[in-house]
């Protein structure tokens, strides 16, 4: 467990914490290399740190591109702006998939809960039809309009979880820019850090 | 030239206009390949399309590692995020950087061009130290104060220039997701369109 919070973490929960009265202050773009060697970009929502440590993470659709990007290549790019406070945090790391097959119980746990932490509402978008496949009928998609608040996962449904080891954090107001490096892949908290120019 | 606008043109150019009263509706999250293999991903100011073209430029520091990334793989995608209507575009091309040693004077009138539109204070910033790099000092870095509003693009100064071959449209208010992909690599205004399940 940790006990010292590392230095950009404490700087993203202020910035997270002076945004939040903008609801996209929880959406950050997450980069991938895709199955065909170029760069994939998408919008994602930040589903807390999980527990006490620096892994942040994210919920997705088992059947979206992102799936087979990560299981090719596992490492993703982060850039998260605050539109507010105009801080930019850019979190390089290893990408975790956990989908119901993971073979390890307590990831799977993990699973578990970051599914009932999300509303009834973001949960019932498991159950609609497969993401980027073409739609059929003329009408937007329809997705079941309920679903019992106390089932569990959905097999369509996989938790992420980035794992930093780089973090680049610029500050548009006072026009400072810091990186972070994590000095040993197995300590969660033994960071240096730069002061560079913007 | 083109006389036709190709289609997600016109629903980019919609959503920029229904969310300029947002400052941060110019920004977009701009993903390459870095030179290590892992993705980068950072956020970029919207310059514009280049004249009629569907190609977006953009502004930045030759110094830069984007522009190494882009040297070595010249593809990147754009993750572009309206927060008023709730509109995606993921913009996948191919990334032509114009530098002052580039041999086509077509590019250089073009790189001419883009300085001279951006504003003067904008361009302070290439006469800054090198971004990135250890800042000396303690205090925030300082920029010179002034540039000759005449004087052409410092050497520090590369226009990037996008050019599109794959959209993917997602608007999260209708719940309606749309790909586009060009036809032919030769036309700028040969695209297909296909609704996809969001």
């Amino acid at each position: 467990m940790n006990t010292v919070t590392a230095p950009w973490k404490q700087l993203l929960l202020n910035a997270l914490h002076s945004n939040s009265h903008l609801r996209h202050s929880s959406y950050f773009q997450l980069a991938t290399i895709g199955s065909n060697g170029r760069p994939a970009n998408r919008t994602v929502v930040y589903r807390g740190f999980q527990d006490t440590s620096n892994k942040i993470q994210m919920n997705t659709d088992c059947r979206s591109h992102k799936i087979e990007d990560l299981k090719q290549c596992p490492f993703a790019e982060i850039c998260w702006y605050f539109t507010d406070s105009w801080e930019q945090f850019r979190i390089n790391g290893t990408v975790d998939v956990i989908d119901e097959s993971n073979p390890d119980p307590l990831k799977l746990q993990q699973r578990e809960k970051a599914w009932f932490a999300s509303s009834p509402k973001s949960r019932l978008q498991y159950l609609g039809p497969n993401p980027g496949l073409p739609s059929l009928g003329d009408q937007p998609t329809e997705v079941p309009s309920s679903l019992d608040p106390s089932a569990g996962p959905v097999a369509a449904y996989c938790l992420l979880v980035l794992d930093p080891d780089q973090v680049d954090y610029l500050n548009l107001k006072s026009n400072e820019r810091i990186t972070f490096s994590r000095k040993n892949a197995n300590e969660d908290n033994s960071w240096t850090s730069d002061r560079v120019n913007p």
